[in-house]
């Protein structure tokens, strides 16, 4: 069989997973560093994600870099089509917090009363592109797992 | 070939699309009533997603419901990827639209110096709720498709 890459057990995958790490830990960080996250809903909703998706992202790279490693990947359907739910329930849930951060940055931006000093509302916005960039490699190797799937 | 139940030319599919249509016109109704929606960048957003939305469904609960009165269903691989590909994007665009308009109601509803009478703030929540009921089926309408799609 051949190996798709970005395929769980192959190094384009470890690096996908090291790049979704690395983001969600960015938009975390970028999004605590203004402590004022916990007075807007879904600024706490993306804080929580993230929350998730480090952990996730994380082991799955730690098994990545085991399998390149061993040269050993790992080719049981149950075992993959776990991995593929949850990257995509997990690729939903980073889009929706996304949005929703984009949408209320925004409106802090342009409302009246702007109650949002400059410094502050860019780290959200750095957050909010952060967590769009973790979603877009979340979902590719959501893809890339689907598409192995049939083969086994 | 056994028939996939909601893949493109069954009833379940044209009650999917009709669905769709009804969820999304009801979202956009519900949006444009209140007036104030340009105002906003994510109601803006919602309103351009459901008028895409809105044609796409349609013209495929035609085809369904011309496709189960003929007794002819579409199974030809490049339109049904097309179909797959169509509602994936546009199910991914309405779940950002529908999370962005949720979170800029929140923030409209608890934020201090509330703008948002309460009978214009309950429509944007109705049409927020609409739309991700509209997600949710154009949801399950891409996933049906794309489980009949190997089997061409």
């Amino acid at each position: 069989m051949d190996d798709v890459p970005g395929s769980v057990g192959t190094s384009a995958s470890f690096s996908l997973r090291l790049g979704q790490t690395i983001f969600s830990s960015a938009s975390l960080l970028f999004m605590s560093l203004g402590v004022e996250f916990y007075s807007y809903t879904a600024f706490c909703y993306l804080v929580t994600i993230m929350g998730l998706a480090i952990p996730w992202s994380f082991t799955l790279a730690i098994v990545d870099g085991y399998s390149v490693l061993v040269k050993c990947p790992i080719r049981q359907p149950g075992i993959l089509l776990i991995i593929v739910l949850g990257d995509w329930v997990l690729s939903t849930l980073i889009l929706a917090a996304a949005s929703s951060t984009a949408s209320v940055v925004d409106l802090l931006l342009h409302s009246n009363g702007s109650h949002c000093p400059p410094k502050i509302c860019s780290r959200y916005k750095i957050s909010a592109a952060m967590a769009f960039l973790s979603w877009l490699l979340s979902m590719a190797s959501s893809l890339f797992n689907l598409w192995l799937l049939p083969s086994l």
